[in-house]
């Protein structure tokens, strides 16, 4: 049906109709007053939703830029640096500081579990010659369903001089990651996840230790160099490029919404998400990926059942059923399929999946019962008065 | 007047409704067939506006990424690249290259002139070894309302082996460009000029001799790594990171049409533009930057009439008289003000820019006859029959 489609994938997330009435407005110039004016706005309200005093720059670009520009910022060739890597996304901060020519190590996990803060710790605990310049996380890995203790790993850093470099891309507004009470010097989001824009706009808070840092690497970027856009927001409430001027209007309304329903509200209804999503598919007989101690508010990674094609799963999901999840990624690719539940989410957009999920497995041959993880849902929602 | 601000700024441009109605359409996602689908038609379009078989990428970025993308997949550090320099888009390059280890060689020009061919020539006859890896023009300039004669640039490269490189981000559609009749390299453009769309996407193309050499480079890049773009869309017929998707839906609406008008069309409109502005200012006392020969379809600076302070001009209409015009940059930023004329212009538009700059001039004690401007306009439009 026309438009109707369910965006139920991990970003692209579904966007509010207040925010799309936004983004046919007509176009303004970026070196404005009231832009700049909109600019400051919006960037002291981004250090509300990151919950911290550091800078939180704007770049014109999905995620993978800011992280790129998490790299090229502060890392040079030859440095040693650390990933924690659990997923297709802390695989991808190795892949980019590797161009960049660090010495990288990684310390690689299960998919599906939650990187190791004792791993990290002992590494670390060797290191007395302060050789490791950075350490590389993934809040919220995307492409696992798996929420990483970010403020254990960030423990196990203890008071190791090492930048502290956060993908929270998928994770930031989903769950709590205050940045400055966990001291995170570097964290990266994205405007297609839990900010429920469309993608284009990617954000990087800096730590003052990260800037002083960032201001002797000598690794070469001009588009993505943070120092030209600290300087145009700092003196002239400005960006050193043209922005994305429709995305960063929508930004701020965006903004609004969410500081209206608050962190705290934002939160707990994505834990909700996660409770009614694992809930219902285990009533199915299917198994989330995931623990229930490892499992993301954001997205629920389920194990394909049996022998049954995860592309036929999202296939006739989104061709039949018009709800939109995603397959697996990397090495999981044809392993499991993934419901993301972020953002602009209802708890009836929970309840539609779930059926089309019954429906969808029914006919590609499972011994479904029809409406039971639906029945599992309702559930959790009357206990809940919801 | 609420929303009622007219943009003659060059770039971002007044953008139609029709692309604003699509803006607001509801999110998609980025790994569909339907998505896919899209992709490849806008892509197979962008090389009709391109006049190129190669490949054009689309980057989620402002042209200033696709620039450093020209510069980290085609240079490396150490390489000697020209620079044909004549205004600040010319030393934007100059600066990036720089940025990624380049030797830059610099063959400066007056601002307000067109860069010499004959220069370039002179300097390319003398590197007899071919230590020149990369020429770097600027088709339109947009900083000083100059047109480069860009095919004449590139015959004076005859067949030397460098790279030749155009940043044609507010030339493209504007201006003749006819990319593989005049054997560009690498040709760089950006959605907020001719296309009519907001800031965040550009497109760059990259011709086969380009590709070898993209191959060899060891500049670190990732997210504008151009080999992983072209690998995407030639392989999947999508991105290697999630891109604007909702300016990518309106990148369809605005090929439509651009396209429906076909080109010759829309350069006709920009040259006719370009002489009403400049008959409108001449009539006026005033007197633009670039002399007849040199100037620019898509912006046209004029030099700060007396002593009248430019920014008072731009403030006065943008606050009063609701028209958006811009100051100078870099060198001449107190020197000129611009009107932009390109994208979604009407004839209608250029009167009312006129007859706001002559009240704004009057008003400011110039010694203006009022409508004098906008009867050398309207002259013109009669004898054109428009």
């Amino acid at each position: 049906m026309y438009e109707k489609q369910s965006l139920m994938i991990p970003g692209p997330t579904n966007i509010p109709p207040r925010i799309l009435r936004t983004l046919g407005k007509p176009a303004v110039g970026h070196r404005t007053p009231a832009f700049s004016q909109l600019l400051k706005e919006v960037s002291t309200q981004l250090k509300e939703i990151y919950q911290t005093q550091n800078e939180v720059l704007i770049l014109t670009s999905s995620g993978t830029g800011a992280m790129e520009a998490a790299v090229a910022n502060f890392v040079n060739a030859g440095d040693k640096v650390l990933v924690m890597e659990n997923g297709n996304f802390g695989e991808r901060w190795g892949k980019i500081a590797t161009r960049y020519g660090a010495d990288v190590e990684v310390i690689s996990g299960p998919w599906g579990e939650r990187a190791n803060p004792e791993a990290l710790r002992e590494r670390i605990a060797q290191d007395t010659q302060h050789e490791i310049k950075a350490v590389f996380v993934t809040h919220n890995e995307t492409s696992t369903g798996v929420l990483n203790d970010t403020k254990a790993l960030r423990k196990a850093l203890q008071d190791h001089p090492a930048l502290f470099i956060v993908d929270a891309i998928s994770g930031m507004a989903v769950s709590p990651l205050p940045v400055d009470e966990w001291k995170l010097d570097v964290v990266v989001s994205g405007s297609q996840k839990a900010y429920m824009l469309p993608p284009g706009l990617a954000f990087i808070s800096v730590s003052p230790k990260a800037w002083e840092v960032c201001e002797k690497v000598t690794s070469p970027r001009f588009y993505f160099d943070l120092r030209a856009a600290r300087k145009s927001l700092l003196e002239k409430s400005t960006t050193p490029y043209t922005p994305a001027t429709s995305l960063i209007i929508a930004l701020k309304e965006t903004l609004e919404i969410m500081l209206e329903e608050g962190l705290e509200n934002i939160y707990e209804r994505h834990a909700f998400y996660r409770t009614l999503v694992r809930t219902a598919v285990k009533a199915l007989g299917l198994e989330p990926l995931a623990g229930d101690e490892a499992a993301s508010p954001a997205v629920t990674a389920i194990k394909k059942p049996g022998d049954i094609d995860v592309k036929a799963i999202t296939k006739l999901m989104r061709d039949k059923h018009n709800v939109l999840i995603a397959g697996g990624q990397g090495k999981l690719q044809t392993e499991i399929f993934r419901i993301g539940h972020l953002g602009y989410v209802h708890v009836n957009d929970i309840v539609m999946t779930i059926a089309a999920l019954e429906r969808t497995l029914k006919e590609l041959g499972m011994n479904i019962q029809l409406g039971q993880g639906v029945a599992a849902v309702q559930e959790l929602l009357v206990k809940a008065g919801k």
